[in-house]
């Protein structure tokens, strides 16, 4: 818990009781990757958050005012996640909106999880949740707070050398894993899901798409998925992660994969994270 | 903003930053109505909080501790609602749940929402509500924090005229209405929908259903609901409320309705809340 942390600005560690975010996960974050002072996809993440607080009608924060306050809960922090949560701020019992609504802003900077180099070299092990993603298109592709279902997926394995689980929505069509977003080699074409129903739209998916025009967003099977040629994981936190393994099905990480992590070394991330 | 609060049994209005509840609405909630120092339901509100931590894999707080710590923060006050917020607790990032949990216990009491005696005695509007409820059985019955559906619901419309809006599924049966359950008289049968797939099981439609034998649990179309001959809410805040209109469709209230407002009463509930 060692996070340096802005609430509104002022340094805090705590919200109100009566926060919107608390009692219903009304409101947005965004997990943001800083390498000292530079946070590479940090349009993308205003993006995201900005589509997200006019689906969710929330009075949207200025990116200007993330900034300023990103750097000041990281200064000094060679590398660091940022996590930036934005709520409808309290509100009295009850669903309906406030008439005149303050939202909450959280700015709290973190020491970047430990990924081993083998990852990024080798690639990681996936399995299959049990847990199918429920289809909500007005909730679908944004970053909201409303996340028991990642909770549950990621509480189904204690296994340490799995690394994710895939998500499959209840057609039984892959989504994406826990924490990331996924890429497949099918038939020699490049596939990424929709994620028009279920799912969160990541930056790093977006940077991939904008970098690898060839690569489609489309529909993409569990059966398909076992007879890709390549898989990799897309993540804002995490970078470029090759696909070893889903259950018992192996890959090896190939020319497209190691290309995506040269690419996350050019935006300005560390080697560790690029691969 | 004229709670009195307890977070973890200490008199507080925050929560840290950090609480999972905020991060993932990682938690579960009951509102519960008191009359004086009494909880006519208490014992189901216990219940189904106990059910949603067996789900959630959240330690259960003690209802003995819950229900001392409710007198406390209700002391004084002739009727409130009890809100009672349990999560995971404080949390590193990321989905995967604490080796060690130590659950957050915020235990909150509000002045009642002002119901008009006319709502009692005459019925309530409601309209049908365009979002479709995804379903998640993992996530189903229970009273989670993940609550986005509902508040997108209730933000449908802003005509005071308009008390409820029913919520569908993505199949167009009917579900609840955005916080409280539904009963209709249908073919001379009693029904409730289902909640399997989505919705909240409320505890005033379990005490309605041990009440009434002869209520069944079913599938109930939009279709059906507009040809019931009788159709009621039931909320542990509210109590049993007629439903005078739908859209254009009119209900008067019956036989069933006024049997269970007077259950309710003879519950301990106030006059003002039975009807």
């Amino acid at each position: 818990m060692t996070a340096c942390m802005l609430v509104d600005g002022v340094a805090a560690a705590q919200v109100s009781v009566l926060d919107r975010g608390l009692a219903y996960g009304d409101g947005l974050f965004e997990s943001i990757r800083l390498v000292g002072t530079v946070a590479p996809l940090w349009s993308r993440h205003m993006q995201r958050l900005a589509e997200g607080c006019v689906r969710l009608r929330i009075p949207a924060p200025d990116p200007a005012q993330l900034w300023h306050e990103a750097l000041q809960v990281s200064r000094g922090m060679p590398a660091s996640v940022l996590r930036i949560t934005v709520t409808r701020g309290p509100g009295e019992r009850g669903y309906a909106l406030p008439a005149s609504p303050q939202p909450t802003r959280v700015v709290a900077a973190f020491a970047p999880p430990p990924v081993a180099a083998e990852a990024y070299a080798q690639g990681v092990r996936l399995r299959v949740c049990n847990i199918q993603l429920a289809e909500q298109p007005l909730l679908a592709g944004i970053k909201h707070l409303n996340r028991l279902e990642q909770v549950l997926a990621r509480a189904e394995w204690n296994d340490p050398a799995i690394a994710e689980g895939v998500l499959l929505d209840s057609h039984g069509r892959v989504i994406s894993a826990t924490m990331a977003n996924l890429f497949a080699l099918v038939d020699d074409e490049w596939l990424t899901p929709s994620l028009d129903r279920c799912g969160v739209a990541g930056v790093a998916r977006a940077e991939v798409l904008a970098a690898c025009p060839q690569a489609r967003i489309g529909e993409l099977t569990l059966v398909a998925l076992r007879g890709a040629s390549e898989v990799f994981l897309s993540s804002s936190v995490r970078g470029i992660l090759p696909v070893r393994s889903l259950d018992e099905r192996s890959y090896a990480p190939g020319t497209m994969t190691r290309q995506l992590q040269q690419h996350w070394r050019d935006l300005g991330f560390s080697m560790e994270q690029g691969g």
